[in-house]
């Protein structure tokens, strides 16, 4: 958190989804990446506060000196990674995935299991936008569904989440 | 539910997940044949509670003598379906999907939108069975994710949803 | 269950709220007398599904031939007493005893610990009324609040609870 | 926010709760008195971020240079006071109550209505120490209820939720 600006009513927040688990080391280095450009862009990095690319993601954005924010599917504070500055525990169980889409103001997905569906899906049905890196391909009666915006690269898909995400809010 | 015996501890639950708004006629003949099958083989059926294909379903289940749970986004119980038995309103907003879920054995998805996809995901997320009508296609990486068993017929699909149902109980 | 008629728009749903553990045996019998009077009154009885005031109301509303919804905290249904007709498992821990409330159009307070004084405080704060049997007394500045409505035995406090409750739908 | 270190896993989040409306003259500043000794003694302040106490307690936090976070009902970011650093919208409703309670390791009531008495219960029920000023009055069959420490004036209302709090953690 370190050196930047308190967040303010102008800060946006940016959504990182993906797998919990221990994740392949690729998936792991994108998430990271995902996260300290989130940070750098001055945007708040919410996620699921658990470990794989939620942990990944923190870890970036803290070196980016940004601020994290955790929502945690149990009761206790203490299962948030190390690199969570805001822990929130609900103790809703996986009913959480909706409030760590509903936090954000664009997510980005990277990879990820049915959790992470859940979240995209989540988002769509909101209104929010959703980027994704090498995650989950949609398609209904044969044709794709191409909700879910594709980016190339970490950077990208940030840089794609913040244009999003201020074209929503106005 | 007129003549149907109340619920005992082997009665299975299934959800029927769909869109909520105005349906195709196609998709409202398979959700209200899923429902009335669903109350003919003694499950309860459980479901938004809303209208599209969970009024459908639910006014199938009734034709079919079975008893309707409606798990309701808002907080008012007026908000369900006429064909609904049990109201539960949440004020949960669509972090009540994942309540619809848990509350079944198995789900059966007719075509459906976002907050579909998103119960289909909280299932498999929570290793409850999905047994898919025209629904949504999913995929990773290029590949085709098959954990959504696909039905041909709406009795075909509540037949294998039961015998899923029974076999993730054992 | 048995010979009741369905619910139908007008069937009003009463929660009985108290403790969950091991009770006195006077609590018990009021509790049970309270669920036998709710089903008497043609109401469906919601309750929190577990042991206790909850599990003694269900046995009484079944054995006066009523219909039951137990909102569980946990994940399973199996979590639920032999008594409830309808277990909805939210996952939501003790968020869930605002869906308890949400579900009743009164509420009737048997004795009970905190959590029956947060259901309580929950319907209060929705406007739904609540009449207490021997439950919580509530004071500010040195001054009794009196908004929960004293009943003198179970069948008064369900015929207060019935009455208030068309009065809050009118 | 300004010259605090970030929070880290010895971080304390203290919950101040208590009515949303307009307050008496008295209880805003008691609440923001209680902020300004939260945010003083290096703990997170955590709130449902509405107006009223949650307003005031959160205008002291950053006055004495600390990190608000609020815990909204609605869906949107923008429902949160101006003093809010860290907004979760979570569309729960007054089920985000129990939230508000679970984030905290002790909560600090300032008078309040029903939804804070809410709070209280929430807090007891889960074993989270209450620090209680002007605020509800408990009892059962005729006798009071002590389990809400009451404290004399703000600081010292701080000072004994610290205390408590890092008992509990112990």
């Amino acid at each position: 958190m370190g050196v930047s600006a308190p967040p303010g009513p102008d800060t946006l927040y940016i959504a990182v989804v993906g797998g919990g688990g221990d994740l392949p080391r690729r998936q792991r280095e994108v998430a990271e990446a995902v996260g300290r450009a989130v940070a750098q862009s001055g945007a708040v990095l919410v996620c699921g506060g658990l470990g794989g690319a939620m942990e990944a993601a923190c870890r970036g954005a803290r070196a980016g000196g940004g601020l994290t924010v955790g929502i945690l599917p149990g009761g206790a504070r203490g299962d948030a990674n190390p690199y969570v500055d805001i822990a929130v525990p609900t103790g809703l169980g996986e009913a959480r995935n909706a409030l760590v889409v509903r936090a954000a103001d664009a997510v980005v997905a990277v990879a990820g299991e049915y959790g992470t569906l859940s979240e995209i899906a989540l988002a769509l049905q909101a209104g929010i936008p959703v980027v994704g890196l090498d995650t989950w391909e949609l398609g209904r009666a044969g044709e794709p569904d191409r909700a879910v915006v594709r980016a190339a690269d970490p950077a990208g898909a940030v840089a794609l989440a913040i244009d999003l995400a201020r074209s929503a809010r106005r």
